[in-house]
């Protein structure tokens, strides 16, 4: 079974057509360079018990928290994001977490779907690295094949409800000429992160090491880099879990949810 | 007691000097014009009970209903927009609902509180005409001291729960050279309804007669202007009191929430 080494022969497959290979298993690999030009999300499913309090979080926190999609209770179906598609089944892997700690990885969801489960699609960084990429702008990450590096920062959410939590952010490093360039790029997409919350100096936002993240990889900085801080997309899975929700299911890192959306679909206007 | 008369006098008070002065009963006036640079607000108070459904509403139809704060349950402050600030008392005028049906206009509505009330401020059109006359671009309405004009469309939008119904949208007439112009003004606000939803032929979103709008005063239309659509604030009103919603409770017509947030607040990025 392939675990994702054909890239090179899906890469430009339509979104509905690669969902459907996760859904028969047929993909299972990391959705980094799939359907160029589609915006790939993050998804987070909770009970309707906590699924008010986060849609609040969410619009109190929109830079690591943009919301491009809500399924109504009980459907596994993101009806504006991708019609037709089955989140339950249509990503390549997923996390299981109860009260908060992981206790599962799994390929398909089937078995813990329920009646009362809400399922969230958020904007994801992919969208705005295309841009850099297509604007000129180096992304170190993906020229060396690694993950972005992440950080838990000493930046506090808006809380809501029983929701709180720090902000997580990604670092790129992003030669010094080129930040304006990168902030103006990036801001073009505030349902994919936007433009960043913090240029240069890591220890004001409490970040004391940059070379040891606390999710993803170590970054390579070159010489006149300036780390550049975007909100990320593993806050709100990091809040869940602070709360320690009954049951909660995410994607697992790197395997996201791709939507029918182009990108530009989660551009300003 | 004034009703607004003193304009000149109080137009560039704060935020919080002129909401102590709608508390006080001594502004009782539409807030057109006032606090020039802060955004104004949409109000929408309902019952804990159908609000998950308003906030889903509102995430699946971002145009329409730019959320900028939701309340705890019970709490009449709106800690992100305006903390210290009070929304049962800090408004000029409200209009109260009750079954969908307007019921009262209320000058505060202290005795209607209740502990499981959820306010909703939305974005609104004051921050992007201002930014359309920064930019030089007439806003003829404006200049005849008239309401917008508004209009019912056949442009459904998404529905939430119990929440479904048509998009409102408000008309400015723009010189027809000057139309890319107002797109990319107002484009920068997207949490104040942002870019125009339609652009032209008003038939084509069922709008049938120019001169006859649903809410406002009819529009004065220059030789050479083209009508211009915005997503317009009044659609999640519409859309509760065509829900039957137990009790709402929002801003009288023009009688907006001023905010401690700049224009600026609301731009993208």
């Amino acid at each position: 079974m392939s675990t994702g080494l054909d890239l090179a022969a899906v890469r430009d497959a339509s979104p509905r057509e690669l969902r459907l290979r996760m859904r028969s298993g047929a993909w299972r690999a990391p959705t980094a360079g799939l359907a160029p030009g589609y915006a790939q999300a993050n998804l987070v499913v909770v009970p309707r018990a906590i699924a008010y309090d986060f849609l609040v979080f969410c619009q109190r926190n929109p830079k690591p928290c943009p919301l491009i999609d809500v399924t109504e209770p009980g459907s596994p179906e993101p009806s504006l994001a991708a019609p037709g598609a089955d989140l339950r089944t249509d990503l390549p892997r997923y996390r299981v977490y109860r009260q908060g700690r992981l206790v599962a990885e799994e390929v398909e969801i089937t078995r813990y779907w329920r009646d009362d489960l809400v399922a969230f699609l958020l904007g994801c960084s992919f969208t705005f690295e295309a841009a850099m990429q297509r604007a000129g702008l180096p992304v170190r990450h993906i020229e060396d094949g690694r993950n972005v590096a992440m950080y838990v920062t000493a930046l506090a959410c808006r809380p809501a409800g029983a929701l709180h939590g720090p902000m997580v952010v990604s670092m790129r490093p992003v030669p010094a000429p080129d930040v304006p360039r990168a902030v103006l790029v990036t801001s073009r997409y505030p349902r994919a992160h936007g433009a960043p919350v913090h240029v240069g100096d890591p220890a004001a936002i409490g970040v004391r090491d940059l070379s040891r993240p606390d999710f993803g990889d170590p970054p390579r900085i070159a010489p006149g880099d300036v780390p550049v801080f975007w909100a990320c997309g593993v806050t709100p899975q990091a809040v869940g879990m602070a709360a320690g929700v009954e049951l909660m299911i995410t994607h697992a890192p790197g395997h996201m949810f791709i939507t029918d959306l182009r990108d530009e679909d989660l551009a300003a206007g």
